[in-house]
């Protein structure tokens, strides 16, 4: 079997590996040994998971003599609760896991986010280790730290800043995944070409098709967008400034999960983000700030992939654009009661921009609303 | 009125202030704004505190044009619960406050333990103010960032990490305390020189009596302890070494504790303490670690100011030798099966002694049981 890629997250004396390529459920039993040695772990995963990849991680963990004990918890948005974190935790302190031992979160974002908010505060922190295994966790949730669970004011408005000792991608975990899920995930992959790295956005325009299909190319998609998020995770671990960047397409995306209430046969969060990107492009071309040729570009890729890429594309309709606009203005990233954004200059020219008048994003969405 | 007594908490970028005197409460404001400009507040605390302490408090802070809200929860041990700590995250969400803004605990170790996790991880972490009004949370629980809730497996077993901005220890609220309560707090004073202070221990013995009547000897028996805990929690933030010496006495009184099932009305943390480092510089002139004058010093003053010190203070009797080492046994300072108890040379000379044979100590406890 061939070396996994390796990508460091340089976060000082928090600084972690992410191992990319296949096969890696059978070498997560060395590879934690190897960093933590001595330490037992606790799975956690979702029922879904637990059928599909349960059985390799504890075939891998055996061959290496890590004792393990599995917390499984129902699939679904709605696991990032108090509830589910209460039952996690008690899961972890049930098996008399101890500060120097691990948790592992076996599974995609919302696995990944609840068991690392609850290895964040058992104990008051154990040592964290991820192994997504949804193209989405694989490049985005597994990366930066960022732990959480929901609630009724918002999503992800509860949670710590955690970072894992290690990420395992293993990508044949991906082989199984729904076509449209991994279609959301690749939302999250062209963003990173959006953000600041225009050249892969135009290897993504050549190469997506191949890395659709699997092998070499989808590994080193992922890597590179392992490698974009965790050079903005280092330049800003807590998010006091360009980690916000990685929002590109959050603020519209969460206000349309936020209207069609997280229902996810309407809309996934990947697809929320494809549309959400699209419109920051094109309200960007409006503010005169980027070329319309530019967000045309966007948009027809994002076209080309299936994913969603305007407001129409949201089945069974949508609230009115006031309403759109009271989502957004009810997202964590409003401060101090001004709208920001992130606008961009161009594809791979994204910036923070604060202070942007409601009454311009209004009429924009009033021009683009379908009702 | 007389400028309060500062003493800084040396943390890097998380170091803060603890102003400790009298009068605090009516300058919250003024102290808050300075250091947090424009921002909000959200004031946690207990029924009883709320109806003692938090209208000056609110004065204090309107005086200063900082705006507030109130968020009450019912005094005692079981408020440190996954309940309560959505209750009060809620709490902080449901006013709108932003990452900027700041969460306040007014109250003894309970609030102050509850309030300091939910800012931890509302918004993944907010400013935090302690106005701590026992004695024990403010020489102890409002320094040093630890935060938590208990769990049916055991106290303070989950939490995070979250220092605070600044810390007002107010010594008027002290001034409506029970004399068992501020006596509970004294063994928590005491602990700082028998750690490794030696000359402050002294110190109480000759002026005990100023430090109960209030005045300048308790503010310097406040802020020597501050001192002294905030040295230890400099060199050790995330215990993982030296802070551990803190819980001299706690791997006792913990056991107790559990072992009148948290009654208060039998015995409350800091008497559990007091017995805790009774026995604890018992079983180390066992260990033929420590002079048996000095424990015999260490008893007659916790006899002298009229904290329990022996086994056979604990009114309405314990369970035997053999249950109490269970108890201890799962505290949670126990590592990979060891006993690890904080033991002493003498006064003031304290250390971490790691793999203590638990036959010792079963074979101590039964010669020292009431029972």
């Amino acid at each position: 079997m061939s070396e996994p890629v390796k990508v460091e997250v340089g976060l000082g004396e928090r600084a972690y590996d992410i191992l990319i390529g296949p096969g890696l459920l059978a070498r997560a039993g060395a590879e934690i040994a190897a960093r933590l040695p001595g330490a037992r772990v606790a799975v956690v995963t979702d029922e879904n998971v637990a059928a599909a990849q349960l059985p390799a991680l504890q075939a891998g963990l055996e061959a290496s003599g890590v004792a393990s004990t599995a917390i499984t918890v129902p699939p679904g948005e709605k696991t990032k609760s108090f509830s589910h974190l209460e039952t996690v935790v008690d899961g972890i302190l049930a098996a008399k896991l101890e500060r120097r031992d691990v948790v592992v979160a076996l599974g995609g974002g919302v696995v990944g986010d609840l068991t690392g908010f609850a290895a964040g505060i058992a104990r008051r922190g154990m040592p964290f280790v991820q192994i997504p295994t949804s193209l989405l966790a694989q490049v985005d949730s597994s990366v930066g730290g960022k732990t959480g669970i929901n609630s009724p004011r918002g999503k992800n408005l509860v949670g710590v800043f955690h970072q894992p000792r290690l990420v395992l991608a293993d990508t044949e975990t991906l082989d199984t995944l729904p076509a449209r899920e991994f279609r959301a995930g690749y939302a999250e992959v062209a963003k990173y070409g959006l953000i600041d790295r225009p050249d892969f956005f135009y290897w993504l325009e050549k190469n997506w098709q191949a890395v659709f299909s699997g092998g070499a190319a989808r590994i080193e998609a992922i890597a590179q967008s392992c490698r974009a998020k965790a050079d903005v995770v280092a330049r800003d671990e807590f998010e006091t400034g360009d980690r916000a960047l990685l929002n590109l397409g959050h603020t519209f995306g969460h206000a349309l999960e936020a209207a069609v209430q997280y229902d996810g046969a309407r809309l996934v969060h990947g697809e929320g983000v494809a549309i959400g990107m699209a419109l920051a492009h094109r309200f960007s071309t409006r503010m005169n700030l980027a070329s319309p040729d530019d967000a045309a570009r966007v948009e027809a890729h994002l076209k080309a992939v299936g994913l969603p890429w305007r407001l129409s594309d949201v089945p069974g309709g949508l609230p009115d654009a006031e309403a759109l606009l009271g989502f957004i203005a009810q997202d964590k990233k409003v401060s101090r009661g001004t709208l920001t954004f992130i606008l961009t200059h161009g594809v791979g020219r994204s910036f923070i921009a604060k202070d942007v008048p409601a009454s311009e994003v209004l009429s924009f969405l009033r021009e683009n609303h379908p009702g």
